[in-house]
């Protein structure tokens, strides 16, 4: 009995996801993995038509697995296939097929050697994930211990069940999931391409692309913001997605400079990326982001080859102790301020000998602002080969997104830089 | 026609939540106003059964709608409320109650007086915003244009559909939806208690608390786990809510110091809250974390109560200068091992003067690893008064898993440093 009554068999390339987890019906953490499974399936040409929260009830779960089963032919869930007791994927979906549980010898060993190689023994409760419906076929998981399970549905539906953490759940979908759904038949040709912008309001974005974002367009270009990084997305599906690489070419040459990526690569990425094309290396001194823009830089596997240190200043003996700034300057302008900014960037620089040094300094918030430095106030200091120089930026926002704004705001001075540096104009 | 054929009338304090826009379906942004709904009205004593997200296509719309009237009481929807094409909110609750779109006098004054505020024209298309089913209640919006609308449906049900930012939709739910469902009859008394979890498997715990997380106990004991912190929630409904709390502390006695925390707050949080009742200041010497370790303590307001500063010392040059490890010893024993942590411990501490100074150095991956000292070995070195220990820890999985426990173990070595030097303990 599908809720959409009106509706006759689903489109072809129609997907349904599912999450589940008593933690996300009571709202302690936030669900990710819809919004990542819904770009990658529609990157593939499926049309993701919709997705259900459930809690850890195996009523709730059976009918809203029934359900996405009946609105699309692929149904991609996340969650409940831990070793506990509110674990109820496995069952839920031995329940939908009317199969019983079974244990599965090639999962157990893996368990078992997983177990090994991190020197424990393996508690036997976690002996449940080895458990499948019978004629379900496991889905590989090369980081946690949870295989997945790929269930096929009398009706015709495909079922995905994947582990709930990200981590778990964002390569099996690449490796396992992905693979198998290239190979079923009603798939429309997609292209969908990307570019990273920082450095411009997300308005201002959408009038240089006013005429590119019209809703009737046969490419539909699209954008997200996330801490000041805008990402542009260009889609073109059917006849539509020959025609999204001419339309992204224009969308690089309209917003220029603040474009940081043509693809979906992130600002610590790029950063990083005009750092080894410039052969230079690179050093921090933060207070207010107390570490952030490094522990950004680091994400990326590689940083190593640019990145040599920095330093977390932020009581101002420690600006003083670690980054020579003279203690009348934080006297008479304040640890936010210019000048400080300009001594913490040429202290890093000087004591590592790195090419470009950035510095941070702010009023993160919610306390610390005054009425000349209010909450969002953030000093940057660039020092390089061609000296040093000082930007002013005021956040709005709370403390974790001035934080998070002025960690990308040195990355993107770092990467600017070296662009520069690269091109030959004085740095800094 | 629901798709729970099996349940009868829903309870009473049921809720469903709701969201539409293609952005969500197509994964251009993530979703956080269901967990922000969850948590809210589950604190509120309504239970969360779900969540449905939707594209904007009325017919999908309009079907999620009528499914979840039939599954709670009382339904949230954010979405849908803005003025263009593709929002259908206003469309879809008309063809739910079978009622016309009228204009709302008061609403259209609001709206005409906030461009007007903007020092604006109303572009004509914003009038829609005032246009409401017959009968259904706007909800005042005192940030953006869009009011929200309460709908009650023929069957019993209560929509309450509010506007889709988050800056817009918390303070409307606040306002306007909360005080309302307080007046609701139905409402069952709950109690949810949390703790927060550090240094145990998932598995490992579940173990301790087999009997209380039995599915059928009254009082629900629920794992989430993230980073390697585990979060346990506590939670009875109706009669049970009252025992919820003898449950909560039998379940802190069992897990003894691998709690960090008796309720919500985090792993930085807890440190902080430990560092400052132990009167004690502290400094960090990252390597394999770049700066995490800082920032996620940073992370809190009032952080510099106990943070001095910290080192991040990507390259060996960088340990020697910064910190005073001797060449030799990285000579000998390698960046990655005990005497190395323990020199930067010590190193770090004795420059800045903390109280208490932890370090890290490890191999994060996915390159660098050997056979002797694989991708996710970390090294820990903890300096206080009493002296300094290491602790080694081999974690499994990507990059950005082996950084984020390797930060998270730092804390937590520092949050039981300053409970034993509060303890009188030599910490260390």
């Amino acid at each position: 009995v599908s809720p959409v009554g009106r509706r006759a068999a689903p489109p072809r390339n129609a997907v349904e996801i599912l999450a589940t987890g008593d933690e996300l019906v009571r709202g302690r953490g936030s669900d990710t993995n819809f919004a990542a499974l819904a770009r990658a399936l529609g990157e593939e040409g499926f049309a993701v038509r919709g997705g259900r929260l459930v809690g850890d009830d195996l009523d709730d779960l059976v009918a809203a697995l029934r359900a996405a089963a009946a609105r699309a032919r692929v149904v991609v869930m996340s969650g409940g296939l831990g070793p506990t007791r509110d674990d109820l994927t496995r069952e839920a979906l031995a329940r939908l097929a009317g199969a019983p549980l079974v244990e599965d010898a090639p999962c157990l060993r893996r368990l078992r050697a997983l177990w090994r190689r991190r020197g424990l023994a393996m508690p036997p409760s976690n002996a449940v994930q080895a458990l499948l419906p019978r004629g379900a076929v496991a889905l590989r998981n090369r980081v946690g211990s949870a295989p997945g399970i790929l269930l096929g549905l009398r009706g015709g539906a495909r079922v995905f069940a994947l582990p709930g953490p990200p981590r778990e759940l964002l390569p099996m979908l690449e490796a396992e999931v992905l693979p198998r759904l290239r190979r079923l038949p009603g798939r429309v040709p997609s292209r969908t391409l990307h570019a990273g912008v920082f450095g411009m309001f997300e308005s201002a974005l959408g009038e240089r692309l006013a005429d590119l974002m019209d809703r009737d367009a046969a490419v539909k270009v699209g954008t997200a913001v996330k801490d000041g990084v805008i990402t542009v997305s260009v889609h073109g599906e059917g006849p539509a997605a020959r025609r999204a690489p001419a339309v992204h070419r224009e969308v690089l040459a309209r917003l220029g400079p603040a474009v940081f990526a043509a693809d979906r690569s992130g600002l610590p990425e790029a950063a990083l990326a005009a750092l080894r094309r410039a052969r230079a290396t690179c050093a921090f001194a933060e207070s207010c982001t107390g570490g952030l823009a490094a522990a950004r830089l680091t994400e990326v596997p590689g940083a190593s080859a640019a990145l040599l240190g920095g330093a977390v200043t932020y009581a101002d003996a420690e600006k003083e102790r670690a980054l020579g700034v003279p203690r009348a300057l934080l006297r008479v302008h304040g640890a936010v301020s210019g000048p400080v900014a300009e001594a913490m960037a040429s202290g890093i620089r000087e004591r590592t000998g790195a090419t470009l040094a950035v510095s941070v300094t702010g009023v993160a918030g919610p306390d610390g602002g005054s009425a000349r430095k209010p909450v969002g106030l953030v000093w940057f200091g660039m020092a390089g080969p061609g000296g040093v120089r000082t930007v002013e930026r005021r956040f709005t926002g709370d403390r974790a997104f001035v934080r998070a704004l002025a960690a990308n705001t040195a990355l993107d001075l770092l990467r600017r830089a070296a662009e520069a540096l690269r091109a030959g104009a004085p740095a800094g």
